[in-house]
Order: structure tokens, then sequence, then C-alpha cells
């Protein structure tokens, strides 16, 4: 199947302390769909948004020590297969876009790569093989085990 | 109707130099639903990508002259009417959120007010009267005219 390109399955918001976070959505009325050490992650219309450690969050984009500024908020392309994450890449290098990490197997059991536009919005282009895209290319979180 | 809370309907990338962008995204294979003066908005799944200047999404959160960083990307939901925004507005204060723009008429001719969440994440809260919602909450980009 070919995915659309405008689509956008995983928001992810680097914070510094994930139960202050954590407790901030609980107080606007969010509820995780999955909540495990060191990240929480919510059900959206087809897509997901993610808690996650702002340091590790840079240390996942490669920068790890920076501030990050704006790539503190990750805009995410999920793909069926590492191939797509890898030709998804290089479209995007192509096009002009900063390379931070080339797509490589990361510790989550994934592969992941991560670009920047031309102002510093980062892009992270992923393959996560617990996470089944739907046909029309939306997210919808697995169930939690 | 009631809408989920768990929804982002736009998601706007402050940019230096909207052109650029522009061509960026198009090089990716990207195609504005709109496209206007100082503005391009692309549909993605039941939601929008927005690309605005990053001066004038600065004035728009009011913190001109600021770099914005984190909020140089600002997650939006949208709701049906002012009344909807106001209460998630009041609702995002006493969770702990800072204000940075009480709700207002403006000048697009809609209604909307930030606040920024305990890391500086800033969230939009808008009625937008010509982005009429779907029952699910989700937004589709109207006919470009």
């Amino acid at each position: 199947m070919s995915l659309p390109k405008q689509r956008i399955t995983l928001i992810t918001l680097g914070v510094a302390d994930l139960d202050r976070s954590r407790a901030f959505y609980d107080s606007l009325g969010w509820s995780p769909a999955e909540a495990v050490e060191g990240m929480v992650c919510y059900q959206m219309h087809g897509q997901a948004l993610m808690l996650f450690g702002r340091a590790a969050l840079a240390e996942d984009q490669a920068r790890a020590g920076t501030e990050l500024g704006t790539g503190a908020v990750t805009l995410c392309q999920n793909f069926q297969d590492r191939n797509g994450v890898d030709a998804a890449f290089a479209e995007a290098l192509a096009a002009g876009a900063t390379a931070l990490k080339s797509p490589e197997a990361v510790f989550w059991g994934g592969y992941s790569g991560y670009y920047a536009d031309p102002d510093g919005h980062v892009w992270e282009l992923a393959h996560n093989p617990f996470w089944p895209l739907s046909e029309d290319g939306s997210l919808t979180l697995p169930e939690a085990t």
C-alpha cells in the first residue's frame, strides 16, 4: 500500500519531568493508552501524542546535551518497514533537509532517523514493528497489554 | 456534541521564510489545500499543518519579539464556538497551565487563546468559523475557493 505523504502519526513533547507533565495532562482529562518507564502515550485521531524526557529525546535525535529549541516538539511519520523510512529519508535530504541522524536500529526495537527542515523543525521517520499502520496511513495505538 | 479531549486539529510551524519553507514541503510532495498571503495550509488525517511566519506567530501568541523556542511549534485544538474555547482555557489554567494570551477575537475572524504547558509547549485553543469540525472533532479543511 502507498501511504499518503501528508500525515503525522506521532507528536512527541520533550519534557523535563515526566510525572509533572503526566499530572498536567491528567488534569486536562487525558488518559494514556500506554505509560511505561520514561514514556507516556495518548491516542488521538489516527495519531499519538507522546511525553518523553527531554534529555532522552535529545539523545534520540543524536543531539545529546543540547537544549533542542523547537526540536523539543518532534513530528513523526511512521512507515510499514525500514525501506519506507530509508526512501523517505533520502527524499527529505534531496529536498534540502539537514540530516540529524541517519535511520538506524534503535533501542526500543524499531528503526528511526531524524532530519531538520529549513527552520530546524524536527521530523522523525520511523518504523515501529509494534505499531501497525492503518490502510490510510493513520495510527491506532495497540491495546495496552 | 461533545468533542474528544485527546486531539490536535492544527499544527503550526513558525518559519523564517515562507517561500523557502513552501518550496521544501513542495519538494517532499506536499500539496497545499490553501496558500494565501503569509500562510500555507496542508490537509492531513483529520487535521491541518500550517506554515506561518515565525514573527507573526510570536505576535499571535502575544510574545512579539521573542524567539519562541519550543513554541515555534504550536499545537491547536479547535472548538465549535467561543464558549468551547473559554471553557477549555479555564480548564487548562485550573490544571496549572501558564496563560500566554486569554481567548479573544483575532484578526482572521476567529477567536483564540494560548497557554503553555509545564515545559513551555504551546497550545492554542481556537474557534474558526471557516473551519467546521466533524462530529468526531477532527478537521477537514474546506475546499479552496
